[in-house]
Parts: C-alpha cells; sequence; structure tokens
C-alpha cells in the first residue's frame, strides 16, 4: 500500500542512507540498487535489490518496481540511462542532464555555453598531448573525464613525465588538463529544481578539503556578501544550464580573479550535509520533494554551522566502537555514522556543530571528530 | 556486521517509525514487534517480527534477536514481561518499572509515597462501589487501570447509572474514580533517564486536550516560569519514583490548587514529538541512547515551536493524498506522516512549526493541518 511515488535510488551509500532517513516523514517509499546488502542505505532502508548499476538487465529489474530513478553516485554507463528513458522509465535527474553534469567536459563545455566561468581547461586522451600541455602550461591537474570522485581520478602533476605516467596506466583514459589555480578559497551551493523549473537555494558554503577530499564545510561561508551573492547567481545559472532536477550540487574556486564553477554533481552532496541539521529543510528531503513533485521546502539556514567528515585514518580505529566516548564530549553535537568498515581515507560518517561563534564551532567539531577516530579536522 | 546493540521494540506504531529515523544516524539497529507488516514501523524499518506483545513465545522469539528490549506502547501482559527478565533479557524500562508506570493504580500508588501530588482517585473493580463514588463525589473521571490510551479507556460520567453501564459493560473492568476537576492548563514533561540515572529533561510545555486525545502542543509552556519550573521538578521526582529508563512522559494537570501528576507513560511520547524539530535532541534519539549505554543529548530547545497532530476526519480523508497541498501552504513546516489509513480520531501525523511568535505559529501549524485533511486544530 503506497502513497506518493516509490523512489529507486541507484547506489547504497551514505547518500542513500540519508535519504532513507529523511524519507520517512514524508511518507515516500524508497528502494535501493546497491552492490551488497551490507552497503550503508541497505542496512536502514526498506527494500533494497543487489546489481550492478553499469547493467541495463539490473537496472531495468531495479526500475520496474519504481515510479522515478534517482542517483547517488555517478559510476553508472550513460548509454544505458538512455535506454532506460527510452523503454519509458522516468528518471530525475533525466538522463541528458546527469551524463551532462557527471562527465566533466560536457560539463565544462554546458558551463561555458552558458557565459559561466570555469578553471581553463583542455580534454585529451592522448598521452603526449597531455606531456605537452603540462610543459607548457607548467604545473597542471588532470581530471578523469568519468567516474572520479573525492579526490580518486583527479592528479597534481608538476612535470610532463608525470603526465606520460598517468595516461599511460589504463587504456583510453580520457582527461581535463588544467593549471594548478592559486585558490583564495573553496566554496559550494546547493541548488534544489524541480521539473517545472521551481528552484530553492541553500547559503553557499566555504569548504576545506585536502587531498581534493572535503573535510569542513563552513555554513554560511565567511566570505563577502559579494562573493556568496555571486557564487548563488552562479550555481543557479550552472542549474538552468544543465537543466538539473533535484539536487545540484556546485564546487566553486575563488581566485584573485574571482570566482569560477570547478565541479557540479546532480545528487545530494558532501558539501550540503550541514542542512541535516542547520536547515530548515534538509538537501535530501528536498531532492526527495524535487524528484518526486512535491513542493520544495525552506532552505534558510536555522543558525551557522560546521560540519566536518570522520575520515578513516586505518582499517582498525572504527568511530562505531567509539560512540559513546564521541558523544560524550559534546552533547549537542549532532554525530551521523554510516554504518562503514574503516579504512584510511574513507568517509565513514559526519558531525555538524551549530554554533553562531564559527571558531568554536569548528573546535568543537574538531574534538567529536577526533575523539570519533576520524582524521584531524583542519581549523 | 553490527556495532553497539540491536534494539527491540514492541509495537510498531508511529513511535516506532519515529525510533527507526532518529537509529539512522547512530547506526543503531531498530528491530519491531508488529502485528501487521504494514504497521508504520515496518513500512520503514529494518527488520520486523509478526506477533502478539501478549505472548510469551512470540516475545521471546523476537527478544532472542536483540541485545534491548523497548516499548512504544503499553498494551502487554505484566507477566509475560517478569518472565521474559527472568530468562535473562535486557529490558528498558525493566520490568518493574513498566508495570508501575502501565498501571494507573501502582502510578498513582507509586508518586504518592514519593509525595508527589496526584488528583485524588479511589480504586475500584465493582459496579456499585463505583456507582456510589459518583453518587457521593459528582461527576467523575472512570480511566481503566491498564490498556487505555488516546482518550479510549477515559469515562466522563456525571451520574451513578453511567458508572455502572461503564462498569458491567465487561467482566473484570477495573477504574480509578476520580473526580472531573477544574482545570486552568494541561502541561507535560518528557525527562529522560539512563541506568545508571543520568538525565536529561526537557523543557516543559503546554498540552492542548480535545476529549482525552492531544492536539496541540506548544513548547515551552506560556505559563510563569514558576509553575514551569515546578512541573520540570516534579517530572525529575517521577522518574526517580519509578527508576525509569529512557524516556518518561509525565503529563501534568494545572488546577487553582497547583499541579498534580495525571499520567505517566514509559516510552517516547506524543508530548515530545515537537522535539524531532525544535529541540537539539530529539526524544527517540535520547530514549535509544539512554537504553543502549550512550551519553544523553542536549534537550534544549532550539526555537519556540507550536506541534499540532493530524487526526482523521473519516475514513477517506487521507492526508498522504494531499501531501504535495500540505507542504504547499507553509514551506517551512514540518510535516510528519505516519503510513496509516485514515480513520476518525486516528493519529495520521502531526506538523511542527518552529517560530518565536506563538500565535503564528499555531495559526501555520493549523493551515498546514487542515490543508492536510486534518481535524481543526484548536486555537
Amino acid at each position: 500500500m503506497t502513497y506518493g511515488m516509490v523512489v529507486g535510488v541507484v547506489g547504497g551509500g551514505q547518500l542513500g542512507r540519508m535519504l532513507a532517513q529523511e524519507a520517512i516523514p514524508l511518507g515516500i517509499e524508497v528502494r535501493f540498487l546497491v552492490s551488497s546488502p551490507d552497503d550503508p542505505a541497505a542496512q536502514v532502508g526498506g527494500g533494497h535489490t543487489v546489481g550492478s548499476a553499469d547493467s541495463l538487465d539490473d537496472l531495468e529489474r531495479f526500475a520496474d518496481g519504481v515510479d522515478v530513478l534517482t542517483f547517488e553516485h555517478e559510476v553508472v554507463d550513460f548509454e544505458v540511462l538512455d535506454r532506460l528513458a527510452a523503454a519509458g522509465h522516468l528518471l530525475r535527474p533525466h538522463a541528458t542532464s546527469f551524463a551532462t553534469v557527471s562527465h566533466k567536459a560536457r560539463m565544462r563545455a554546458a558551463l561555458a555555453d552558458a557565459g559561466i566561468p570555469t578553471p581553463p581547461w583542455r580534454l585529451t586522451s592522448e598521452p603526449e598531448e597531455a606531456a605537452q600541455l603540462v610543459a607548457d602550461e607548467g604545473p597542471s591537474v588532470l581530471k578523469l573525464v568519468h567516474g572520479g570522485y573525492d579526490g580518486r581520478g583527479t592528479f597534481f602533476v608538476e612535470e610532463p613525465s608525470q603526465a606520460l605516467q598517468i595516461m599511460n596506466s589504463s587504456a583510453g583514459i580520457e582527461v581535463l588538463v588544467e593549471p594548478q589555480l592559486d585558490l583564495v578559497a573553496e566554496l559550494a551551493v546547493i541548488v534544489v529544481r524541480d521539473p517545472s523549473g521551481r528552484r530553492v537555494t541553500y547559503d553557499p558554503v566555504s569548504t576545506i578539503q585536502v587531498d581534493g577530499q572535503c573535510r569542513r564545510i563552513d555554513a554560511p561561508t565567511s566570505q563577502t556578501r559579494h562573493i556568496s551573492d555571486s557564487a548563488r547567481l552562479l550555481a543557479e545559472q550552472a542549474s538552468e544550464a544543465v537543466d538539473s532536477h533535484g539536487v545540484l550540487a556546485v564546487e566553486l574556486f575563488l581566485t584573485d580573479a574571482g570566482l569560477v564553477v570547478n565541479e557540479l554533481a546532480a545528487r545530494p552532496h558532501n558539501t550540503g550535509h550541514h542542512t541535516l541539521d542547520a536547515a530548515v529543510t534538509s538537501q535530501f528531503a528536498n531532492h526527495l520533494r524535487a524528484i518526486s513533485d512535491l513542493p520544495l521546502g525552506d532552505p534558510s539556514l536555522r543558525s551557522q554551522a560546521v560540519t566536518a567528515n570522520v575520515i578513516g585514518v586505518d582499517d582498525s580505529t572504527d568511530p562505531r566502537e567509539r560512540l559513546a566516548a564521541g558523544l560524550g564530549v559534546d552533547p549537542a553535537a549532532h554525530v551521523h555514522l554510516y554504518g562503514k568498515a574503516p579504512r584510511h581515507d574513507r568517509k565513514l560518517g559526519h558531525v555538524t556543530v551549530c554554533d553562531d561563534d564559527p571558531e568554536r564551532a569548528r573546535h568543537r567539531v574538531a574534538r567529536v571528530v577526533e575523539t570519533l577516530g576520524g582524521q584531524e579536522v583542519p581549523q
């Protein structure tokens, strides 16, 4: 007995798990296509199907039981999505938008077409060309056009020989080559847009990244009002440019020359995790509302907040075993564990502290994260 | 692969459903003993067992898979609980405390022993005695000592003949007989106490009841600081008196003669639903933390709030079909639906609005509840 849409989520990680949590008050049924019944979302959700997000058979089997398909990672085959859509399945975001956003070259081209500034970039699949670009431009970043996440698939290179080595490491690699920019700061903006184009935008945040992995979110950003408003505008323009449905996460670089849009993700995103505890409506609830034809909720922040990820230090330091200690050091902290086995550099959870004193919030968050056994939180 | 305790909840209603929601960030696994796989908690939770909360066999089968048993309703057989405890199962609240709290005569006696004021009451199972008490004392309330909820099992009588009729309506009825008091207001307090006696107490709220059913919660209470502090103190004394583990909900009457404790419930409670959206830590999260040996969370209110129940008007007006309309009238309202089929006077959901202007909050909540098709919210 179901009311409203049954939402099928491709993927079963922590983003799916938090979608499951936020679906409960709305009475929305969420199912997951997971790689294992131990996946974070499968541990807590109602129904799940074990299968591959690259397999048309598995996706069709999964899609047959749901009203709308959505995604919590990008590691899918875009052609398979086109075939799902052609077979009449409802995808939100739609296949074209998802494939544009999830492929760095198409994404950057779509932004450029809309007049949205991005870092300078060149697309290549030729090892020699990549090496030559590095020789010409100096220290560079190579980014796989598809399938990278959390710093994986992103390579900082100083010498042409490093570019050659990366390009030759496996067949058919396609990369963006871009200069290593001097960053003043990194910002991120969550925009939620429904299929009829109605939209809400969360306050821009500052993100503190280490090796391409988000470590800390300061909400709202401490940058000037002008910069924050510009980031918001660019994010909203980006959501129009790619015709996003549901959450579009927009990551921006602030350089001396101004703001550029670096990355997009067409799904709930790490840079919006603070919204679970610090916003009136979370990014997860609003993603579900957007793709289920429900009116969007108020994205306002209820207070300033700092969120930090709990990142694994090794495979034996387990925040689940340290939960009592972590909760004990700050009764007002919001601790979220993802049900994942610990591993070096793996995201195992996050902690949010709502506190209108940002410096105190950063210290409080760090104390909880470090008591839980997570990597040090940059201050 | 489980870390921390596996919590087994006896019951699968909306309280269980909200426990499931709040268990997710803590990584606590929650299972339910439900009467049907369509029960609100079974729709969203991980595991559930279909069985009867009165059956030792069913309870033992359920208890074998969990580390700690807890309750989301009182319709259980106390002797069965004693046998479960004797067989080595961990019950929180423990069997003695639960049986005391859930039996109105024992509860009132325990409060009296602790010097906590209650309404005057007499216990009887004799129809003639009940009738005589009404003849002597005038308009009275008869309350079944066990198994009543939401106004069911509570009877307002004006004449001795009505008392006779109720007592003769089924065999072996045992009731409290008490005078109909003139109430200035009704208050409620959620106290959460862990097995080692550590305790947090939520701010006392005002509750607005219609026919014994909670319709609206104003958090915090608008009564004076003195009354609020007295309510808090009585609630904390009550939690000590019954040695509660987890949530103890304490309902109080304010009369011209002062505060008296009317009811207790040894489980998460309707009068604490605002804590999901308006408190730093919800009553559900703190119940799980208390019974799982985790430190308790901050119970502070983040803002003033009004919560109203979505009460069914008939069996065809379904808030689930009106969700889009309900969300549309107030983007900042927190709507919670329980996944229940509509029925007259049935609790189908609740709505919370956080707003520091109580009058505006009441109006906003009423608008959402009534758009969802719930009964009118008293203003």
